[in-house]
């Protein structure tokens, strides 16, 4: 990968675009009649029908398709605390995906606190305007309670894409690594590294799809019921996770472990580790840009199936394959939420799109740029509402 | 007018639209390289560098040319507090003609709150990504005091457009009307009629600009400091209007004067009360869709110069020639406020488009669609900056 060359092409032409998005007229005014259908006197004929029926936004306003990019800026790719401002690329450029993978236009709302009350608050006060809310890049634990909450206070879908969008792919991937080496999931036990929004939730959604043996670490090792210095929400992960209550190192838990999924940290896991494993061993390190361990050396140790969230590697878990199709779903179908079998049934989307004699340890996931993909998954959505 | 056949088409038109406006992508993901320049790993290459230097968002994102606009949907239209929802129509609407007519970025917030508290702590939260915020639709006297609290906050402009942008068109109609009567603006007398946010601004701007003879009237007749039910900005215009404080009704306060600006009611200026005034009387009589007094009743009541919101007579009085052209000169001159300076500089700018040999009682103010308006406003916004 032409890592400086892209990181310097990448500030040029960030210049250049000067904003990745920008809003445009589908209603254009030329003249004097185009502005009175659009504008004055006009447009009191769609106010006056939503004052009377609030449904009719969605006929007559751009809220049936567009979603809200929501961040505080506090946990912004692998640069952590970085702020509002300096996280608007990040946001541009999920909005970006949003209308160029699933024809869903997306407003990028960085906020001014990180507060969670205030975030709350804000998002609910500017809800009306949008058809959903995506939030991005909010740290744990606050963004479970930020999510939860919303999700209370609002009938439109609310989703945190860290958390959801990424354990929808892992799990698609896990699906087809499972029939890649002949496995199934009551017989697995599952490792996930690192117990921050995308470890929690990609453990919360292994569970709901029915995998009974996981177990947690984090940079202490295995949670526990009795660990110390848990968050909220990982103590309660601890009740329903690491069913032997194992005390011991990440090493100590992958010995005779069937899956690794690694949110965590680059070169954390050795050789030593993966060859400790049960026998055609699936990895998911998706640390970026240098995982928990690199692909070439997990085979070398005896993994069957490696996957990472780089593209310059095979079997890539890239979130731009779930969320697009996911709020098109929604959007198109009206849900009020995003619900774990919604979750599932886009899982099971992405998989079915890889064919049972297409699939191979390095083909379990389909590309970023596959067409299908969006279609797929927002029908799965959408077959699921009322 | 085909009034009812504008009605049914804007009711079928934004059905069509479903959204007048849309986010589009300039940053284009159509391969992996694209994807690794848009988005991870390029896009956090201006992350760090805005982390850095704040200023680099004006650069690298779309702050640099994006406001919102932002109602709660308390005064919206002739429709009055219809809320958020039903607002969304107007607010994609002022989108489309910044967009169209300024080239610059607008993005509709109508918030779920119409709390003074709330309003201002959800903009203040939302407003990094944006380069300025447009209020738009907010009742007085609640919108005093958000938009200067808001200025106060912010380091952005923040523009109510109900009050200076129908101050500034006045303003240049004004210009222009005394040109044309030869008069001064140092020996008129002029009545303002409607105390809302449209007349409380203009009454401002009109003595910001030199104008020391104004009288406010409401719905009980002229303002004196000791009228009743005078809201706080009501009572300090009192201290600074109606000199001789005049008792009386609005009948009493045109008895010789030369100007009337109406943002009022329909049909409630008599000719009896045109005729009333002195020679050469201008009026803008701008209650929309039906004005204070229709024009061809004030010119046989001796009006010489007559301007009303409406583009089926002559004069008409559109913010659309005003509020492009000020966003856009404020975004790019980087202007952290819109001062009195420039309000005056944008009002003169407009009504300079005129040229002295085509001044006459019909023409004193641009078309809404004549190009040179928004080049002409932003370039005076731009020379003040700095």
């Amino acid at each position: 990968m032409a890592e400086n060359h892209t990181l310097e092409k990448a500030l040029n032409m960030h210049e250049i675009w000067n904003g990745k998005i920008e809003t445009t007229a589908k209603a254009h005014v030329r003249s004097r009649e185009d502005l009175a259908v659009a504008y004055t006197p006009g447009v009191a004929e769609p106010c006056k029908v939503i004052a009377k029926d609030p449904e009719a936004a969605y006929k007559y306003t751009m809220k049936a398709n567009t979603v809200a990019v929501v961040s505080d800026g506090s946990a912004v790719l692998g640069l952590g605390n970085i702020g509002a401002l300096a996280a608007m690329p990040v946001m541009e450029g999920k909005a970006v995906l949003f209308k160029e993978f699933g024809g869903v236009n997306a407003v990028p709302i960085c906020l001014d606190t990180q507060d969670t009350e205030e975030i709350i608050r804000t998002v609910v006060n500017l809800a009306p305007a949008f058809g959903g809310i995506n939030l991005e890049d909010i740290s744990a634990p606050r963004c479970f309670e930020v999510e939860e909450r919303l999700k209370e206070l609002l009938d439109i879908p609310v989703f945190h894409d860290d958390q959801h969008g990424t354990a929808i792919v892992v799990l698609a991937g896990v699906i087809n690594a499972l029939k890649v080496v002949g496995k199934t999931k009551e017989n697995c036990r599952v490792v996930v590294n690192g117990a921050g929004s995308a470890g929690v939730a990609i453990t919360k959604l292994l569970l709901t799809y029915g995998f009974s043996y996981i177990t947690m670490c984090d940079i202490n090792g295995t949670i526990c019921r009795d660990s110390k210095h848990l968050n909220w929400m990982q103590q309660k992960m601890a009740e329903v996770t690491n069913p032997d209550q194992l005390h011991g190192t990440l090493a100590d838990a992958l010995k005779g472990a069937d899956i690794f999924i690694g949110v965590s940290a680059p070169n954390i896991v050795t050789k030593e580790m993966v060859a400790s494993m049960n026998s055609d061993a699936i990895l998911f390190a998706m640390a970026n840009p240098v995982p928990e361990i690199m692909p070439d050396l997990a085979k070398e140790a005896g993994a069957r199936v490696v996957g990472t969230g780089r593209s310059d590697f095979p079997n890539q878990v890239n979130n731009v394959i779930a969320f697009p199709g996911i709020f098109r779903g929604a959007l198109e179908g009206r849900a009020s939420q995003i619900t774990e079998e919604m979750k599932l049934a886009a899982a099971n989307a992405i998989a079915s799109l890889i064919g049972e004699n297409q699939l191979s340890d390095t083909n379990i996931l389909p590309e970023a740029f596959d067409p299908r993909v969006a279609d797929a998954v927002s029908a799965a959505i959408k077959a699921l509402i009322r």
